[in-house]
């Protein structure tokens, strides 16, 4: 066999090897000069609405181009539109970090192209899937029941999005047995309510609204001065929704709020859950990635208990967007609530019940091959390399605290054991709002903010890969400089 | 500022961007040589469950590992589990074709790694979709009611199974007029009632199901001989379900069955969808690229009635997994379906409303810059160069037809009007199945079947990269030569 195919006469002109070899080293030296170069950007675009549309043709090319058309319009049309989440500058939202290994593995990934659907697509896309979340979970400490080799397992989502909207699913049709997927809510799923603090993320009432619940059935728990859902709160309310008649069927655990990092407790919410056999899903999105430090496993207590647990490694772990990790102690009942099987799919490998075909575990049917980057990351840094970035940010994290809190002008706002410190001027919203506004407006650093106890309240998370020391307190004296 | 940071003495050890430039050579070097080579490889690997995990260890390194140590694994442990999608051998389920444009578009993408869920957090990633998307309108076509420019507009979802799940939400709520979300369907969502033909993808029952309507409540109409829904049986269920006081809610129109290809009439359907206030979704998943050459336009016929309209540059337009456009006439009532607003995602572009949020437009919240290989794709081949890619497969195609036609044994089993060909050996389904099976087995090619008119069925469907004739002709010659 040959060992390169042009199409025939009539087909298109495609990129050779040879040609993608020397395209791909420009690429490969665009992103390395991007690394080289990002910290020189403004953190935060100040282009305005329309601009880079406007800067776009209307249509596309009749007759290709060459590529080096397309590196010069990034660089001169789309990067002064760009917000730099890799700048060590970038301390908003929440980090999403990648690296090196995750870029390559990723890369990889395209190149090879295949679907992960079924098993039978292509087994090495599902068998490494299953092997690096066996890992990942080794790595956080996570309980031998979120392991392929129990009952449980893992698989990548998207998005901590899809993995709570799964987790809603499969405690759906656990309640009703199936029957919300037979028949639907409006005959078959009347009476169901679900839990979570009122720190929760905006996903909770998402995938409540999508699997046809409703906001309304969600009950956002009161939480305690620390931000952390109150138990006793949430015991009465369950125990009151029972007593209604209605059905308690879910529960989501934050751990580790978006807006100040608070912590619901695991074991003092198990409880209620067991007793009304409400699955207790865990929400670990950002904070997660901090179990692989034996000192940081607190935030993991009472996860034995729980029925599903998330956290993204593209947000705090190396690994770029999109890279959620999601485990389930019953593989069973995930798949209950997601499986479907035409006949173009059959296959042997499928019915022989001895392999895992992920379309069964998430939402869409086509998959990529994210496992491949992950595995690039763990490989690359290794478990230590991993603990030294998990450290090295909370160091940073508690050195600004301690600055906040030595000013005078600045109060800390919530509890800071990680990575994300909250706090504000004692001056009130309106400063808050334009202290904000003002560095964010310089390009020298990003940080965003949230409500809380009512108030418009400072975030600065440390999370990006290059981020160090001089960063923060640069990001501080800037922050400093800008209060009244 | 310094051009490059590590992190400080505790952090790990990152690859520098000199580092980077070497493993991402070594890393375009790899995907190279697979391009060169990928048609060695059997194209359906035949490795047993379990093996590659077998073969991969039980925890993740303690220790970081060289880069080199990956690429060496690759090779050795993953490649033999891995059936090649982008063989030119490869005639299974549908194309998943890519090409060099879109995997460095994609590395640009893994590299900036911004997070397009707001136009805020990253402009440009915004504003190159929306510009992208209404060029791809444009490419097929489409009404102008699907461009940014009208009251409708693009996005980019993950898979066609998400834009038809986003399409049912944006029915369901059109319908309830908002208060699915917020009551849930128990309470407000009595009665709706879907539709779609025996032959539409299991994509819309799922949907059905995770919105919390149900598999009860689709209609799978009846199919006409050429396996196209029976418009007269769709206007007569709709006309008894809405007689019988329940509401017709959502239709999904087949552009192209997955089994064998077949077409829905949109303006056969269109009448009594109107009649009903029915939200007329249309999928054409792989199809629908075919429509960037005018002569396959047909495929699209009455499509500017439609409310919604999806199809995969993933399958069979070069652009790697995952990339499915999704249009809607009214991008009000897809957003007002799935647009949550926390505080914490609170900002002056969002209040102002001049730009789109795409987090709104989709299920997760956090999402990847796709439309960078996209980008890539059409500018890199242009109109014509796209063109010329679908002018090839189908002549393919339609040249294998001609030859499975003249051979006695044989008979076509649908119509072929594209790249797909339905086809079956007259002796029966087990014959079929044994032909399957042995040039499966024999790495030579991969095909797939479905079941057609209760018969197992051959599909092979022409649609990869860097297939030509004198891979079709191999390929007739080997299930030829397996038949009896």
């Amino acid at each position: 066999m040959s060992a390169w195919h042009y199409a025939g006469a009539m087909g298109p002109k495609h990129m050779t090897p040879d040609e993608f070899r020397r395209h791909g080293y420009a690429v490969v030296d665009w992103v390395a000069r991007y690394m080289e170069q990002v910290e020189r950007y403004p953190v935060k675009t100040s282009v305005a609405p329309g601009a880079i549309m406007d800067a776009l043709p209307k249509a596309p090319p009749e007759h290709g181009e060459p590529f080096e058309a397309l590196l010069a319009d990034l660089d001169e049309v789309l990067m002064p539109g760009i917000t730099h989440w890799q700048s060590p500058n970038f301390f908003a939202y929440f980090p999403a970090n990648t690296s090196g290994a995750s870029i390559l593995g990723d890369l990889l990934c395209s190149g090879l192209a295949v679907q992960g659907m079924l098993w039978e697509t292509s087994p090495a896309c599902t068998e490494l899937e299953t092997s690096v979340l066996d890992w990942t979970a080794k790595l956080l400490g996570l309980p031998e029941r979120f392991l392929s080799t129990s009952a449980g397992g893992g698989v990548i989502q998207d998005s901590a999005s899809s993995a709570t909207l799964c987790a809603v699913l499969a405690a759906r049709e656990r309640t009703l047995a199936g029957e919300g997927n037979r028949l639907g809510l409006a005959d078959a799923g009347g009476g169901l309510v679900a839990y979570a603090s009122s720190q929760a993320h905006s996903s909770v009432e998402k995938a409540l609204r999508i699997a046809g619940i409703g906001s309304a059935q969600l009950r956002l728990v009161d939480v305690d001065a620390r931000h952390s859902i109150d138990p006793e709160a949430l015991a009465t309310q369950m125990r009151r929704d029972a007593d209604a008649g209605l059905r308690p069927f879910f529960m989501s655990a934050t751990l580790g709020s978006t807006a100040s990092g608070a912590f619901d407790s695991l074991p003092a919410v198990v409880g209620p859950c067991k007793l009304h056999d409400v699955w207790l899903h865990a929400d670990a999105a950002m904070f997660g990635a901090a179990a692989c430090c034996p000192e940081y496993r607190w935030l993991h207590q009472g996860v034995e208990q729980a029925d599903s647990y998330c956290f993204n490694p593209h947000k705090w772990m190396l690994t770029g967007f999109d890279c959620d990790c999601f485990w389930v102690a019953d593989r069973q009942a995930l798949i209950g609530a997601l499986s479907i099987m035409p006949t173009y799919l059959d296959n042997a490998a499928t019915a022989s019940g001895e392999v895992i075909d992920y379309r069964d575990w998430q939402v869409p049917l086509g998959r990529r091959f994210r496992s491949l980057k992950l595995w690039a990351v763990l490989r690359y840094y290794g478990v230590a390399g991993l603990q030294a970035l998990i450290r090295e940010h909370v160091a940073l994290a508690q050195e600004l605290a301690t600055w906040i809190d030595a000013d005078e002008r600045f109060e800390i706002a919530a509890p800071h054991p990680l990575n994300l410190v909250c706090f504000r001027h004692r001056a009130g919203d309106a400063a808050n709002e334009s202290i904000m506004e003002e560095v964010n407006g310089s390009g020298a650093l990003y940080i965003t903010h949230c409500e809380l106890d009512g108030r418009f309240t400072l975030r600065l998370c440390v999370g990006q890969a290059q981020t160090n020391r001089g960063h923060v307190e640069r990001a501080w004296h800037a922050i400093a400089a800008a209060a009244p």
